[in-house]
């Protein structure tokens, strides 16, 4: 196995120990964040799993402690001794090069171990971890495995939010997760186009900082003269789509997206309920009147491009998003904010790129030119996943601030709606 | 709603006052037991759901309490305040005359009310059934579903512990529902055939003591004389039809068994497992050797038929049963022993009549001539059944020893192997 | 391989010789007869498969001469040379007992050999049989399973005939089989009761002629007083039912019943179709307006008991049909008809207990105590069905005259609606 | 409506009246090499479907013929009278704009109307073509859809083939398409690396000559420096794949090939049948020995990528074909060839670049920027498609001569084996 550098943060002039220190303030703060998501939560809730594409929050819990354990402290801490050696395989998402896994769709068959064994293998894994980290340099690439360790497990803090919200979507008590705060009621900005030259984009990340390997290696992409709209699409304009009869009109949709519609039952966005003629939200907060002013959110790529062509525009290439996104600060509603909720775009002139909702692009998830995926077990990362799915970007409500930059991709089936997913427009300029 | 003074004991002499004392006993004892079982289970063993036939425990516990505060405390305690409304919906389980249910498959969805919730459930109802039977004296109808409910409580109580079982055997874990305790080594009594003549046999229940409204009326059904096995077949028995090929052999099987082998691949008994060429079985008490001389058991229909297929023999009617056990007293291996596992039977005429196994009939669920099912809604607890299943006769180890009698009609898909059923050989004689 | 004695007929007195004589009459009448339902039909409506219950009309053709070229050919005429040896299996239907079959789905994907192969496949196999009959005499094997191939082709017959209904039913073009006769215009007998007394009836039959080995042994069964309606259920009254909401009150429909309407989508009959407010029926003579004095038939054995739930009678056990049934002369509207659709009953004490439609029984199809399957493969026929199907009684518009008796027992699945399969309504009586 | 110029040829200097000759002459061809296909398949043949991904010979001859009927004659000739109005909907393949279409997976079961009636639509619909194109000059937009109703044509005329090869492959009769000629033996030329320079490729149809809408608009895709292999893979090499264990090898796979290949069992690409210890290979000539120099087909995407992958190499983009392609003579070994199966490659720079199998890239099937679908029903025929399907390039034994082009651009699911797709390495270089 060789190293992985491309993973690694390089930081000039940063001396390796400072390095490991940082390392070991971002390793405790990531895990200290996945304890507190699951803070409310009953033992009950952690236990579920909706469906097969969601895991119980116990099991991400458990499974982000086995990264820690099977990539860093069996190859790095010679002395370490696993807490069950069945995890092994128990908490195993799909890496086949670490060896067999458990049953993805029987997660939620495992009352055993409890909540309260789980949080202890958590402990004994941060113990051997941080007296690791506390003691001699380490070599370069344990670093970059458990500096890839802390974004994958902020990947999962972001699954155990949306997991536990398709969870709690199927209860009749319309359970919140988080108690309501003051919603704060705001108009939508008004939908304004931001044009780009054509050129020959940078794409791809440039070296400084993390980057996943899917990032990389960063290229040239021409593009043609775009326009992209000033905010995401609204569930008000989204409405207008519906009520236009969006959801009859096959010539707004691409054919699979119309079998896809017919088969699923789609009359609107996953998680909208009609109430005696009123249009309601499930939230992490319960069910709440659909606001039109907010983003709309848990469309599938197929509803997005639907949209999109019914609004004479369409889904932006990640290309062309990322060069916009390279000009806006990557701020915005993301976890921390406790929202967790997209909120209504301000009028700026590229709002809401970063936070609130993920935005489908119209390019399917594929290498970048000369992607080579990283040696050894970690390689099964993203590679083997570039197929048949399509990107996102920009992060979402649910997306921890430090996760996210102008070149992460995200990426899911075109029919997926359970991630807070949503639109923004795109159109030929010049 | 009429009566249901079928499903009511009667006992000559008894006044009124002592007959509702008398049942607040029973009430109060069959709750308790459900609890009981309970004890030692993790509230996350007690949410999950392990297939569409499975429920959770928690949902058991809920459903028997709603049975009463439906069924009872609904019409005959008119102060009665339901704890939450949306329950009844949530925890009816099939009766379209109570309104809508909750879609079954999705029980295993519901982290909320947590477990601790639908205790205090439990506890109110209790309060409220308690204080009404504790005073003036009831109508007869109020009497008869109230020990109907009862029954129904303790028929749960059975699904509770096949349902962990199931539940259990799908974690590689293979956790112990209850402590091992010293295992009961004995050898099997040798098989021995025991004769019955033809005759006119008096098949259903007398009316003294409480029956199911399936159990009625009592007819006449000629009988052929026909032989019985002194005891259920063992393990050793059916390891030996399994290493003649019988799981290969098309002739030893109908033709619908003969197809669920296929597709749901069996080529052992449910709950077997081969580790390092030896089989174990896994058990209320985890996983064990497999011990040749207890009863075989989660058998399907169709095995238990190609078995005796094999051994020259035949399943027994549920008439023949019947008749036979009246001879035999209604003692055996039941719940309330703690084996919660067969047991080897003992050299007697008739052994393990009761309890060890549910023993498969080859006779159709269907109702006696003249049947009528209860009115109103609890007349949907059995003649909506009477279709597509078959009969097992006399209870198993996970039963309630009041709960059993020799008219007690069980019934099951042939396909079903989730129970603890086994099988009695029968052939003709004379 | 044993004598297969039960299915030969016996004639007293009949000499040998005559027998052999009598049964190569009715074999070239048989064969002649299926060859005559091919007529009109193009090769291509004799090739295709349009669900995995049906077949297609050559697999008829081909597999009943299978039977005949394995069954007595093969043991009994050592000079003849099969067609072709791959049909062995390609036409063998469900005997393991002779050895691999042709997967049943598949019997639609088979072009070759085409119609006019599997013609002269036929004629080959019928020169060979008629040089056998015409020969020495045969041992009374060969001539009781040559009887059995020609009720087993006459199974078959009716099967083309259901077969080619359902296939052309999927067509838009609505193609008729046979081409619109003067349709008989008669209004409907009104219903009356028949009554039967308690007895001790003789069920099964007697020996005398031909029976199918289910029809044995001769057997004693108790009945209790019960009436029959004196003619099957018509489109009119079934009309009514629906009109009540028959397919949407859970309360008329046995559990299982109630799931299959639901998944299958069940408003009305097989066949029938709403065109312009009015109902029409797809027939084998194209698509015909709803004629509301007609047996109602493509009724499920679910539909059929909610039907006589709701009118406040049940279906009749197979024992309290056979028993009327005795009473009645075996003549009705038959294949040999040409009709091949149900016509309205006339206003006899008991009208068209044969022919028309097959009438549903509440009798789970079961074997007769002490029932043996005949010896050999064909001991496959029977017996290994005997689980999870239902029985009919009196054979349809679509049976040859000369396959049905008193004693016949016809099984399908309860959801099973292909069939000419109606109803004929019984209550308790005294 | 508005025309659809880019799928019309533009010759410089052709006068009207010659391009509408020379479209009448292009008609006649395509419609006679359709008929001629059928040559050789009875009745039966061409009735059957043998999955839901193919169609009946005979809906492909209905349909292409509906493609005339619906796009020209309706708009372009007022008096033509449809044959029957039902086929509108019954010969719709996937026209939502031209209204509703009979069920894809019932193609099957339509037994009428018969072949003989479908070609005598064919007359009919050639003869009011042929009288149109003779008579005074069309408009621009009718020689347009002309143009395109040929190239339809020849697409469903590869797919009668591939759809035939998939029905016949279900027998176990193993019939042959068309009469085994002598095969040519030569052995395969070794496997060479051809390098290409990096540059910004000329990617799109260039406008001279008719193409598709998905060829369009021609525009620059910048390329790295890469090495294409000089011919595709063989048998014997991806046999030599097989027994290095690569279909169980994960790490050799893309996640949703692994997947495919363990719920579809892949174990060796289709059409490969083991027989006593060697490989035979169903082609359209019968079940034939397998020939290690001739092309490996019926490969899925997943199966080429991981081929690639255990090659040390990967599959080119299809930009990277294209370019390639523009070096290479469009000659092969076509539909015309009689072969209709893979033929050795000859020792050439870049042999078989056309014909032989086509070739997956590792392109997502994408519209092109600025792409514009053709407007009205036309549009259709190809961007709704642009979803979840991958690029194949260069044409296969199955495919029309006069079809194929450097940028065609096919297109099916990953997991498609059914076409006749084979494998060309591609590498980095540089």
């Amino acid at each position: 196995m060789q190293a992985v550098p491309q993973r690694r943060s390089r930081v000039p002039f940063e001396s390796a120990t400072s390095a490991q220190a940082g390392l070991a303030a971002r390793y405790r703060a990531v895990r200290r964040a996945s304890t507190a998501l699951a803070d409310g939560l009953s033992d009950e809730d952690c236990a579920l799993q909706s469906m097969p594409d969601a895991s119980p929050v116990k099991w991400h819990l458990a499974h982000t402690t086995w990264f820690f354990e099977v990539f860093v402290l069996e190859r790095f801490a010679p002395a370490y001794v696993p807490a069950e050696p069945r995890y092994r395989v128990l908490f195993n998402s799909y890496y086949n090069g670490i060896g067999e896994q458990f049953s993805r769709p029987l997660r939620g068959m495992l009352s055993r171990p409890g909540l309260d064994v789980v949080r202890r293998y958590r402990d004994r894994v941060d113990e051997a971890l941080c007296a690791l980290l506390a003691g001699a340099s380490l070599p370069d690439e344990a670093l970059a495995l458990l500096e890839l360790g802390t974004h994958h497990e902020q990947q999962h803090q972001e699954l155990m939010l949306t997991d536990v919200k398709h969870l709690f979507s199927l209860n009749p008590l319309a359970p919140a997760y988080r108690d309501r705060g003051a919603r704060r009621a705001a108009p939508a900005a008004p939908l304004e186009w931001v044009g780009f030259e054509g050129c020959a984009a940078g794409i791809g990340h440039d070296g400084s900082g993390f980057a996943f390997d899917n990032e990389l290696p960063r290229h040239q992409q021409p593009l043609m003269p775009y326009e992209l709209a000033s905010r995401p699409v609204t569930n008000g304009e989204y409405r207008a789509f519906m009520e236009d009869g969006g959801y009859a009109r096959p010539e707004l949709w691409l054919s699979d997206g119309w079998t896809a519609r017919g088969t699923q039952g789609w009359t609107h966005p996953a998680y909208w309920a009609a109430r005696d003629s009123a249009w309601f939200e499930f939230t992490l907060r319960g069910l709440e009147p659909l606001d039109p002013a907010r983003p709309v959110t848990h469309l599938s790529q197929f509803e997005a491009d639907a949209y999109a062509r019914w609004a004479g525009a369409r889904l932006p290439t990640e290309f062309e998003w990322e060069r916009a996104a390279g000009a806006a600060a990557c701020e915005g509603n993301f976890a921390e904010s406790g929202a967790l909720h997209p909120e209504a775009s301000p009028a700026l002139p590229l709002a809401a790129m970063y936070g609130d909702v993920w935005e489908w692009t119209a390019s399917a998830y594929a290498p970048y030119p000369r992607y080579r995926p990283a040696p050894g077990a970690v390689g099964e990362y993203n590679g083997k996943f570039m197929s048949n799915q399509y990107v996102l970007r920009g992060g979402s409500c649910a997306t921890p601030r430090s996760h996210i930059r102008a070149t992460y991709r995200n990426f899911f089936p075109s029919a997926a709606r359970w991630q807070f997913s949503g639109v923004r427009l795109a159109r030929d300029a010049g």
